[in-house]
């Protein structure tokens, strides 16, 4: 069985920003853009048709959670992912190494891969290059990555240089395991992986001369496309940025490339100019279920008193359905309430805000013009106006 | 001031089932109605547009809570409960009285009143008849309740007629102090009550001659509308039956009867069938958080291991979003993660299959077919097939 050829279309350039799509077994995501985070098989807070309504073009399911409650067995045998949590448009799965190493117990790594125990049961688990890859097989996603050692910053350079170069093998096992699927039926793979993608991902910490060596080994491996790993964990943000522009730019200029795990609204921005096309994050489902709200005059926490009696929508300049309908005095109250309305409501206007920005991308790219919308958002959000 | 007349419009009887609608400030509400529990000022785990569309014509809001947080003082400010919510159909809202006596700390009762301390800061409170009638004014409802001392169920005669007999003389302070309000503009009551409808209630437990007594004491004040309290407190089902259709009975034919704080699908059914036209229960929403369904086949607890696979909507006659939508086996899935999408998803079913059931017995009752759909609604309901 071979493969749909995952089509990735550049179609504008604008400094060094991309405009662009690719193609999946369940529609097209335009690029730049933003995944909302489905850990379990619910973006945390909302309905699916809100989400489709807000623009999600496609959303992350981890494979860590999945993988222990409900078992890709049974979402394999209700049909996929897909059809399991009713979802019809592209879903990317991560490989369930970043929740083995930072939520799972007694985790050991060894070449082989990692050993823990369930976070939920205690029950032991194994998890090699290999099942990461039949496990987002039998999940049925879109798009698969391949596991890679997640290490904590700050590391030595020897430690990330050790990490880095058996990610690399990994990744190497991941491609042989997918080629093997798509030319074998395998017992207990029961999903079709027909035109499902693989993405490689580059580490190397913040050395930038090991983020080389993993950007030419990985490319040398070949995957549909790139992700930049082990960012967006606690360095400091220009080294960061400074990281995403080099690794970006040693990519193949015609295959997308993912930032995991960033970012703030700012990030998003900041990386689309370095070149990033894709990017997840928990940040404005977490942040919303805390109260707090990003908009386009910078972030907003609804707790504070001062909008006790302020009858203005969270964000003026939004069209969300929360914005539309609700004040910031009713915002408040019912976070204050305990009311989970209010982490409903929160989570659709970020969301709302994220994927907008998304699209304001898109547009200025597409017209020319991202630097000016670059200088004028960054302005914008940094205002203190609300948290101060 | 002189308020719009409240005008009860009787469309038909079928037996002693009555379809009919009535006027408010935000709109027409046609009965038998079921209202939705907003209790702090959302309908716990929707978001209003689904609430809308799932058919709700009017909601309830709690004048305990709300007084508390935000306070009626903050919400009048605002332009009234209407206006704080973003909520535009009718409400109804209680006398606080219930959560006074359920909720609140160190709750002492006189003839002036309720003393107590609030469930949240412990801070001292006092709930009078005027107090009472002045807070709802403030939140500008459609529909204001009296305060009535709600007793517990079993209460001896003697008891259940000491505090009737109390509560219908604070129903004749609740119209006096309403009729003053619409004559006069009274200082710190900032919200017009303009066309803000009243209804006295008829306590006297489970005892027929406290009961009519009671009836005809609280009609001889004159209310807009009558409701039955102090039932679906844990008496036996056939007495609350027994009492509700004696006392529908005695109720003036041109005025609406409201049962307070009842029931499941079936008592909704069989008090319709003995002349009750509104209803109220936090069953459909609390239920759903906790994870049952009220379906077209009986109930069914999600959380069944039946469920684990089973790929069939939670009902299969039902076409709200969830049905149309997702599988039992999601649902369950949802669940057991600890997903607040589980209990909005769940909630919205609930809530469409209460709304459906309302609109089933308004058909019913204009085809002249009540008695017929009557049976076959309890038959269907009554099935044991998922609790089993």
């Amino acid at each position: 069985m071979t493969p749909d050829p995952f089509a990735f279309r550049l179609l504008r350039t604008d400094g060094g920003a991309r405009l662009g799509e690719f193609e999946t077994p369940h529609g097209v995501v335009r690029t730049p853009a933003f995944m909302p985070v489905g850990t379990q098989g619910a973006v945390k807070g909302t309905l699916f048709k809100d989400l489709e309504d807000a623009g999600a073009e496609i959303i992350l399911g981890n494979t860590y959670h999945l993988h222990l409650r409900p078992g890709d067995d049974l979402i394999a045998r209700r049909g996929g992912l897909h059809r399991f949590i009713g979802w019809d448009r592209p879903i990317l799965t991560d490989s369930g190494g970043y929740q083995v190493f930072s939520l799972a117990e007694r985790c050991k790594i060894t070449e082989d891969g990692a050993e823990f125990q369930s976070h939920l049961d205690g029950s032991k688990r194994h998890l090699t290059p290999e099942s990461a890859v039949d496990i987002q097989t039998r999940l049925g996603s879109d798009i698969a990555m391949v596991l890679d050692e997640c290490l904590a910053y700050p590391a030595t350079r020897e430690e990330a240089a050790v990490s880095m170069q058996r990610s690399v093998r990994w990744a190497g096992r991941c491609r042989s395991r997918l080629e093997l699927l798509r030319s074998t039926r395998v017992p207990n793979v029961v999903v079709s992986n027909s035109g499902q993608a693989q993405f490689g991902i580059v580490q190397g910490g913040v050395f930038p001369d090991l983020r080389r060596e993993s950007a030419d080994a990985t490319m040398a491996i070949g995957f549909e496309g790139y992700a930049l790993g082990g960012l967006s964990v606690g360095e400091p943000i220009d080294l960061m940025y400074e990281i995403v522009g080099e690794t970006a730019r040693r990519l193949p200029v015609g295959q997308p490339r993912y930032l995991m795990g960033a970012g703030t609204p700012e990030d998003l921005v900041e990386c689309v100019a370095r070149g990033i096309d894709m990017f997840d994050c928990v940040l404005p489902t977490r942040n919303a279920r805390n109260g707090q709200l990003f908009t386009s005059q910078g972030r907003l926490n609804i707790r504070n008193a001062r909008f006790a009696e302020d009858d203005n929508p969270p964000d003026p300049e939004c069209g969300c359905y929360t914005c539309r309908r609700h004040s910031r005095a009713y915002l408040r109250h019912l976070h204050l309430s305990g009311e989970m309305t209010a982490a409903a409501l929160n989570t659709l206007h970020n969301l709302t805000f994220y994927l907008d920005t998304m699209r304001r991308i898109r547009e200025a790219i597409a017209f020319g013009t991202f630097d000016t919308f670059r200088q004028e958002f960054l302005r914008s959000v940094s205002r203190p106006a609300h948290d101060s």
